[in-house]
């Protein structure tokens, strides 16, 4: 019998990064690899995934890996590991389960980046000690996890929690990806923000604002210029953190929790949440006995630490 | 040992009326009682919940009664049949098992209308052959219950599917009694198209539309003066139906349902669903694979059913 600490090998697959390490049971991350990924489609970020197993499996292990954990961008069945797809218009169903297990012959499970959040934060995190909570990340787009009686909801077609296309400004004329207008990810989400900047910026010539390298106005930026009393900045993120409380009190409304937990690269800093505590209102927020808050876990590796979990949990979560 | 088929003695307290009657396991109504009912408060309610009782107990029951199931506006807890609220700003907690099990001595179990009717649905209804639905209720409110994995939802409160709540148009001038503005009850409610449509009558004189005795200007008077090209019922119930559709689709975001199932008084007669469907976008519903439609149930029944089958399967939905 190995002497080892017994881990998960866990992988969490983002829109342009790798992240791969061992988690133990207690969510330590004894070691972890950053690989480039490439999600342009599912059968190349497969690859990516592949890749990275191999590697960090050649390499040698610190622990007794006992299972694998994936997190990846997409919609992803629990039960059986079928990544449908990663892009809703273009469904290539892949096999997780089928496709990697010659590497290293392990169980392998996986969920959807922020189902892995939420699972972290259901064992890991601030919503250990509740029932019903709900997780919501706010970064390049928005989405959310449910759990209610203590178990996470994944709907009919592991497709709940898709709350980025919730509606909360129908006369909007700002149209989202999905078709609908004013859905509140076009509006408070990373790259929604930077979209409504840039369209602003030939109105107002007198902004300091421009575009990175990346061809993004990123929060940090945006925030400096709101300071700085920028009225781009200010149309642009007053309307980011009206919609982001929107968005809390609708779900608030909707599944009754005793806790929000905000997590994703919109929450750095602190800026974001005191701004959208402004606009909630005290009646819609009254039975959260528990409280909004920023998740306390690392945002970059909550969902690592939430791949690794629902592997130890045999998705049973 | 009684020859008599087993029943429940179930009781559907409204807003202004009580219905009480006999339920069997399959949903049949043996007998029935209309009565007026006052919910000015709690305790007037009670003391209807109880005269009902009390009155169609001395009567003689048809069956074998065996349990009474309660559905009653306002928010219950089913663990333990505690009333809390009817309207959310004055919360005096009555026991309804306490309060009412002297009169019978028989097991008694309560849950909110919108749950009462979202267990019919479940167990008699169009939700009987799918693990996920929702169902969403139309009526003087709007209020939805979800059922995810065959289970009913609750929250951590007996507060969720509250989504008449849901802001759907956050730069709307209309306010809604929770003080949000621009949520869906306001715009799509039996209550709110009749407000809608009396703000408007001083600014269109030319319009036939006016209140009936009880102030109100119902969904039929509408519907005829739309089809007569009507511009208050016209913004009134194109507003409506859009805003329903907005909801709809949230909730489909969110939780990922299997079909949607409508009640309500505003379904009646088919109109409201058919313009629904003129604002749904096939992406939105692309999930929603046992699609929507209007509850086969009697609506006048729905709740009371409801409460007959909750208290046969002793709260456990």
């Amino acid at each position: 019998m190995s002497n080892k600490v017994k881990t998960v090998l866990a992988v969490d697959l983002g829109g342009t990064k790798l992240l791969i390490g061992e988690v133990t049971k207690n969510g330590e991350i004894l070691n972890k690899k950053k690989f480039f990924s490439d999600v342009t489609s599912q059968e190349r970020a497969l690859n990516s995934i592949k890749e990275a197993i191999v590697t960090y499996w050649n390499n040698g292990c610190i622990g007794e890996v006992i299972a694998i954990g994936i997190s990846a961008v997409g919609r992803i069945n629990i039960q059986d590991a079928t990544w449908y797809e990663i892009n809703p218009k273009i469904s290539e169903p892949i096999n997780l389960r089928t496709e990697l297990k010659d590497i290293t012959k392990l169980p392998i499970f996986a969920a959807n980046d922020v189902n892995c959040a939420t699972i972290a934060e259901k064992i890991l995190g601030d919503g250990k000690n509740v029932d019903d909570f709900i997780y919501i990340n706010f970064g390049t787009g928005i989405a959310a996890g449910i759990v209610q009686g203590k178990k996470l909801l994944f709907g009919s077609t592991y497709n709940s929690g898709e709350v980025g296309h919730m509606v909360v400004d129908y006369d909007s004329s700002t149209q989202c990806i999905c078709g609908r207008y004013g859905c509140v990810e076009p509006l408070a989400s990373g790259l929604g923000i930077s979209e409504r900047a840039k369209e602003l910026i030939d109105k107002y010539p007198s902004t300091n604002l421009k575009e990175d390298q990346n061809g993004r106005i990123g929060l940090p930026e945006l925030i400096k210029a709101y300071e700085d009393n920028d009225p781009i900045a200010q149309t642009v993120l007053n309307r980011a953190t009206q919609a982001a409380a929107c968005l809390i009190m609708n779900l608030v409304y909707t599944t009754d929790p005793k806790k929000v937990i905000l997590g994703g690269g919109m929450l750095n800093g602190g800026w974001f949440i005191k701004h959208i505590k402004e606009y909630l209102n005290d009646e819609a927020m009254r039975f959260v006995t528990d409280g909004l808050e920023v998740t306390n876990l690392n945002p970059n590796e909550i969902a690592l630490k939430g791949a690794a979990m629902l592997a130890l949990k045999e998705g049973k979560v």
